[in-house]
């Protein structure tokens, strides 16, 4: 029931941007891991690969003997995840993927994102990293917070390496694992999440039908429901990851 | 406003398992009926047809003499009452389909659901009959459930006969007399129901739309919120059932 | 944050409907505006174009000098706001669009309506006007009322001018102004509004997916919920409305 959560956050965060939700699952009783993708937050080398992004994960859990916890991944922290249970699915209890990337073998996130992404991210991409635009932020990612709250989020957020969202990925046992029923998955899905757009490109079922059996779980709200509803999505979170 | 009710399972369910409804029905003023279809439940004579079944609930009808109810049917009930709508439908006020099954005329529930589905019943079915994996059922059927309320839910379950899954519906009647707008129809949907995992073979519109003109009801929840959300379903078979 | 509104109707309404929700509006510090529009409403001139109706809204913003202003349509008012929009651009703040059509440039409302209701509005229009059949706004407008509050909006409702929904539409400059960002757009959608069928007719993201950068609000509820729940409701235009 108290399971340790390892938390691995999406594009343009860190791992503090977890706090909110590691505060409330300690509450209950969770040990719980936020760390850093490598190439994200201040100081980050920028001339990191998605593969430098998946070791700094691999050798967080190992250098800690990390056994048996639920394995969280929001967003493109779904790629990460998905990595890290190729490198050590009986270290994991349950993968839950939140609003997150679930590729197919060879894809990057740019390949399964509509084309107005992607030429985004090639038309405005400064040395290497990718910073999101306010409209973008306010209208897709944070469409259920207040104007202030959605700025204030925005102030926090740091550029993506675009490695991480152009690298393509060898997927291959990933899908042998989840094929042989290796690991236990739950997607959970914000209904209001529009930072892939609702229909062919939405993060639901596009991506959750793709962990064979799969636990959804659904909560209303944004992409971005860690700043306007924490407790929400920390009940989420653990309703996904339980057992 | 106090129609009676006839209420009926699923698959896997017997009459019983409808209580807290029931109970709950009852209490702001309907009479509420739960027979159990033939074939299921203790004792219960494995050799039955669908056409078996079917008649189980017309005679019990007839035996009781009820006119102007609401026929309730959930999930395989859905073929159920289809059936039963064929054989009375002046006897019925509103046929209200919860996350049930609307077969185009001649197919069986096999040939409507997913290769997962056929393939489990075909390799896992023993004596005629078939028990629903524990695995599937916490992960696709109660997936808003904790683990305890989900095992103890599952200690409940029956076996469900095969015929029940593969025999091929004789529908002809009800869809005429849905085109004629003879029958007054409800699907209630719960969003979060994977038992017919969502995308191309989702329980809702891909059913729904076969009513012709249908309230459509939704709360959240999964394919047994009558085990996690007694009062929030019997609010909504209201709902669905009112003129 | 107090931007004045102008709230512009759906068939078989006219502003007065709006008032709940204007006064809503009003009580959190909004101006708020509700005209009629032309062809609506008793004693109305049936022999309107589409084009009047539009001409009417035009001049009813022109008239009082309205400026920076959220314009919000419902249903057929989508129409009717993406004209305005055309002819006013810089007057306007945002769009909302509740359970709106968003058309293709010159179509019609019914060359983008499901057959059943093309084929209800050629049969049953009387003198240019097309009233809505009872069963089809108990099931499909007011699934979510109890009976005698669907009867008493029912008594509300105005004929609609045929031409509102057989007029097709020059809408280039509409969709021009959308494409180089110069609209900001929201789009609230009730998840229970069958009034365009789930599936390949919805509301959303079938219309919402024209807007570009659009925020995508949602409720509960069907596609008068001005009628059901006018709290959420009022709730929801100003989350949607905002900057």
């Amino acid at each position: 029931m108290t399971a340790p959560y390892v938390l691995v956050h999406g594009a343009w965060h860190t791992g503090d941007h977890w706090e909110p939700i590691a505060d409330r699952l300690r509450r209950v009783g969770h040990t719980v891991h936020t760390p850093t993708v490598a190439g994200f937050g201040e100081g980050a080398d920028p001339d990191v690969t998605h593969a430098d992004g998946v070791d700094s994960i691999v050798r967080y859990v190992a250098d800690r003997g990390l056994h048996d916890f639920v394995l969280v991944g929001h967003s493109f922290g779904g790629t990460i995840i998905s990595k890290v249970a190729e490198a050590m699915p009986e270290r994991i209890r349950r993968l839950v993927f939140w609003n997150a990337f679930v590729l197919e073998n060879g894809n990057s996130i740019n390949d399964e994102s509509p084309a107005s992404y992607r030429e985004m991210v090639r038309g405005s991409a400064v040395d290497g990293r990718f910073s999101l635009p306010w409209p973008v932020w306010r209208e897709a990612f944070l469409n259920d917070a207040d104007e202030p709250t959605a700025r204030a989020a925005f102030e926090t957020l740091c550029p993506t390496p675009v490695s991480m969202l152009e690298d393509k990925l060898d997927l291959a046992k990933f899908h042998e694992l989840i094929a042989a029923g290796r690991l236990r998955c739950s997607y959970l899905n914000c209904t209001e999440d529009i930072a892939m757009p609702h229909g062919e490109y939405a993060w639901h079922p596009r991506f959750s039908s793709r962990l064979g059996l799969c636990r959804i779980v659904q909560m209303p709200g944004s992409h971005e429901v860690l700043f306007t509803q924490p407790d929400a999505l920390a009940a989420k979170i653990i309703e996904a990851g339980r057992d």
